[in-house]
């Protein structure tokens, strides 16, 4: 097939007359549909029932017989500290579980570091302060960097993961205090770290003494396939330089149970968990322990979490391929944009022509579906390039990701011709 | 009766054989008992059984229909805001609801001002922050102050709050930015803030632009009888001299229901929760709404809370009262200790004569009672006078805590005579 580039000027337009009626065809139906954020949708929720009656009356103790109505157990109970050690590799004593929200986890230790410090002076009296942003990336984490006033210098991924030869050379400026990595199924693109590219991570030798990667291994067991995407363990890696602390690994059970009510974990150094239980000391007394105990009687080891995993992917597998059946039937072979295949994780990630980003965003709105605002997978939500489109298929149904996408492949075919 | 300091010198010898028997005879028993922590009792953790099944796959919405298990609801659920805003007595708009601990939306609120400032520079950006401490008072404000380097200047509470005069005078230092309060059944005294007293603190024209009072109304429903201490609402009278920005106001739900398991809330002026509101957006995406459902089911409305409250009184009253009748009865009139009668909160104050409150406690904790840390209601758990001795009656069972009592006294009539 001839690509758009190379057509007549006759053959464009025509090609323009019709994506234009199609999308107006689209819009005249008055739909009103959010394909915004990477929400699991109601029958992922409900794959979570358990959870209600795994912990009563007769039930509120862990293992080793802490009451978890009371307070107490500042690091969370050992069972679900055993299980997030299982889900990401590690020992369990280099565990802390928390509250519901891996993004506060992230954002109290940024804190720690804004006024402790992690091996120079505190953050906040050093002049600034910047961070890798790989792009396109997770909004949460530029917004968080922009709150704490980090500066963020983008570094572009590719299949393998960050462009480790930018890295390299970005952090020999010493004000580079850190970096935001989404290692597996990274969001957008989905894309997973080559065994590579942890290498290197693990090798970097920062000008800064106080470096941190928030490696945020929020899509750890979110596969799609039973072919599924493999990550080397970071620590282990680290370990050979004498780095395990320069990486602070997150993790939650958000999109393994229930968004708003699950647990989340931090996984770092000896050295590390040390200076956080002195945080957490001033900062918490204990951290919900009941919905702890609640989630290690449902998921009581990896197996637990792998068939719970098989039934999410059972429902979404279909959403994305929906997706992408209607990208490849409408965009296919026309050069006019490409996108990510993901094996896990829960975006799609679609690149159109240079500067078409925003106007594609725009046609969808005025056609009643809103996509994550066009730009949010850079900092401060400006693309350079305005060519990134983030694809959340998990939380509408089949058929309405149907006309999703088919509004969407209307749009990107209106901007391009226009 | 005649006082100890009166008493001849055969007298005190004779008293302080007596003393040391006693005392000998408690700790050749090899006791163990902790009285340390404002913890409620395994009785009262029963009065709560209804929140395991509260919610559930049928009920998983919140009145306005919010599906409490996915991500969203900033400020958490309509019915859980209502519910804290009765309890203090606030306007629903001018509360959030959160996760489990209070303790941590202090920490935090103290982070934003270090970050961002409430009205002048960031905290972390000014020379020197400085807090007034009213003592005694709850350790765990002190360490979070310690946490951020704050600096704490001591005011002394008496039975109608803090020592406002001398509050009037420190903060004409703009280096001062504010004060921790309990002002209800206050910890450890078990003091409620007069009616004057608030009206002085709403008052209060403080020469920095930035002062805050984290007022901790940790004890706000707590009454041990049914005739209470009654507390003025800070945010009306702040409002009458355009103060409302001064006051952040905390609660929780942590000795109502489950300590480790319940949630806690922020009531503040419309400005405070728009500042707040922004820092949330990108620490969290949203609190455990399932546990706000799971507790506005079970607590519908003030009826719901004062009827509990009554419930836990009827566990912790004969407590507060076992301890109460053994240091009238052992060292009642004889002018060597002296301590408070609260109706609420979750402690008994006990001040014995200067230079040997320390003593006591290694006293006790020879004979195997575990008391708070003797200094720990102090800044730096040093209490300068040597005399404060904090009483958690809560958790240990009736016949423990006479045990307890009885220790306690035959460690003070010790030391005193030694």
């Amino acid at each position: 097939m001839k690509q758009f580039s190379q057509w007549t000027q006759p053959e464009k337009d025509a090609f323009h007359q019709k994506a234009l009626a199609d999308y107006q065809a689209y819009k005249s139906k008055g739909l009103k549909i959010d394909m915004s954020r990477g929400k699991p949708g109601p029958e992922q929720l409900c794959l979570s029932d358990a959870l209600y009656h795994s912990v009563d009356e007769q039930h509120y103790k862990s293992e080793d017989g802490t009451d978890c109505r009371n307070y107490g157990g500042l690091l969370g109970i050992s069972e679900t500290r055993q299980l997030f050690a299982d889900i990401l590799g590690v020992k369990k004593e280099n565990v802390i579980v928390c509250g519901n929200a891996s993004l506060t986890l992230m954002f109290d230790y940024i804190g720690q570091c804004m006024i402790h410090g992690c091996g120079d002076k505190p953050w906040c009296r050093q002049d600034k302060i910047k961070f890798i942003a790989v792009v396109p990336g997770y909004d949460r984490h530029f917004s968080l960097a922009e709150y704490y006033g980090i500066e963020l210098v983008n570094v572009p991924i590719h299949e393998d993961g960050p462009d480790m030869d930018m890295v390299e050379e970005i952090i020999k400026d010493p004000s580079v205090k850190g970096m935001f990595c989404v290692p597996k199924y990274s969001n957008p693109d989905g894309y997973t770290y080559s065994a590579e590219t942890v290498r290197r991570l693990a090798k970097m030798e920062p000008a800064a003494r106080d470096f941190r990667v928030i490696y945020d291994n929020a899509y750890v067991v979110h596969d799609l396939y039973d072919e599924t995407d493999s990550l080397l363990e970071i620590f282990s890696e680290a370990e050979k330089h004498g780095h395990e602390d320069n990486f602070i690994e997150f993790a939650s059970t958000s999109k393994i149970t229930f968004p708003g009510a699950g647990v989340a974990a931090i996984a770092a150094s000896e050295r590390n968990i040390a200076e956080i239980k002195k945080r957490l000391t001033s900062q918490i007394i204990s951290y919900d322990k009941l919905n702890q105990l609640r989630h290690s009687r449902v998921l009581r080891d990896m197996d637990d979490v792998k068939a719970q995993m098989k039934r999410h992917a059972a429902i979404i597998r279909p959403k994305f391929e929906a997706v992408l059946d209607i990208l490849e039937k409408e965009l296919g072979g026309l050069g006019i944009a490409r996108w990510t295949h993901p094996r896990g994780g829960y975006f799609i990630s679609l690149y159109v022509e240079q500067g078409s980003a925003r106007r594609v965003g725009e046609l969808c709105k005025e056609a009643g579906l809103t996509l994550t605002p066009v730009g949010a997978t850079y900092p401060h939500g400006v693309d350079p390039e305005d060519k990134n489109i983030r694809i959340a298929p998990t939380f509408p149904s089949v058929e309405e990701l149907k006309i999703c996408a088919e509004i969407l492949c209307a749009a990107v075919r209106v901007a391009c011709s226009e």
